[in-house]
């Protein structure tokens, strides 16, 4: 974790886990765009003010992810989020998740995001927004 | 099961379950909504142009659900539904959930739900809506 | 609110809304389940751990949901939460969520749990257990 | 679609929906994990009867997902999956979810996942599982 990383505590509830007594896998994406909307947040951005002065959204285009250990019931979670290159319409964000009790990686993703107008076309991230993520970005 | 109700086939997966080993308990509200759609899509009723046409949806106001017995992983579902009432902008369902396998009754609701214009408020159920409905209302 | 209540903060996250704009309709009872374990917890009782030494769990029996305001995206929510029923194997929940900004009532709900063995039987609620739940009672 | 690819239809409801208007990014990782357990089950294997008689599980390590155009509410997707590799304890699967009313390509995903043992240690497919999906290869 840098000084460019940004960290969101998670708990696990019953709504979040299988039959298989874990977390189930795709909601630790839920996860990780909670983390993003906090990270956005704690930038200066508002999801819902952006949509309504810019109206444009980000919409995930690729995400990768890699399971390395499972979340269970009432485990304390990590998500260290930090974005690793902005350029023109696209966002790219490092994401991982840590059970908080022995720091121990689960789960780690690069996710990548455009900018989209209402029309649904890929748009330049407007400059505003640009200008507040770049004093986050964390390329190495 | 009366000629007034419609039915529909679910089956559940790992996303449905938690780790209790059991369908979560929220879920079984994702069945229901599934199966009124589809008992309007019977009814000649598309959600989707619904909206486009007649720039109403239906909300649900009140949800009361019983759960006797737990659906569990890949299990078969049925899920029978019918209309108990309908006036002005007020539409009622009974719905209940069965396991296929040995007909045993998992899970019944009352859903209750007003139709509500773009604006947020309440309105009449639009005549040609509700005529089709009214074909479809099992008051008993 | 009472000295017996609990309450807990939640967002409103991309995950919890549906293309209608709003919150969908089963996620109330998922933020009512997070407030639920959040409640046992501030009483000193991890579902997790109850789980391992008395071998129960608390299955939802019955729930009575009112929707009176939806939640948008990004809200921030509080939900309210008090023990108004403790008897033998039972245990019901008086929950209420409301928005944060101006304090009003979006959603209220009774829901009403079961003390369930292992083995899937409804059994007494172990004495160490109810303890602690009574005196956070709120009969009110 | 080659002669070792299986396909699933799916209705998009208003609970995979988010309040951008499309399906939320998380929930076609649901379909796809309907789609694998559908692959499955046509080529024999029962998931709940492989977990009671051998005591393993799947469990996806690794999730790549590329999203080109969303699906939105009541559409009809396809899910189409295919083995592309079955070695040891990992199978892989490539899935890709159309749009049926044009089939345009909206996701296409590769799912890594290995075989898991209760105790959670990752061990050999067992030799009957691994025989029934050989005849399911599709490694082109």
């Amino acid at each position: 974790m840098t000084a460019f990383s940004e960290t969101l505590t998670i708990r696990v509830y019953y709504e979040d886990t299988d039959h298989g007594g874990v977390v189930y896998y795709a909601n630790y994406l839920k996860f990780m765009e909670r983390a993003r909307s906090e990270f956005l947040r704690l930038a200066g951005l508002e999801l819902d003010s952006i949509d309504a002065e810019f109206n444009v959204l980000f919409a995930v285009t690729e995400a990768n992810i890699r399971y390395h250990k499972p979340a269970v019931f009432n485990d304390l979670l990590t998500v260290e989020s930090s974005i690793t290159r902005l350029r023109g319409a696209r966002i790219s964000f490092r994401q991982r998740i840590y059970r908080q009790r022995d720091h121990i990686l689960l789960t780690d993703a690069d996710i990548h995001l455009a900018c989209i107008s209402r029309c649904g076309k890929v748009s330049r991230i407007p400059a505003p927004i640009e200008d507040r993520l770049k004093n986050h970005l964390n390329p190495s």
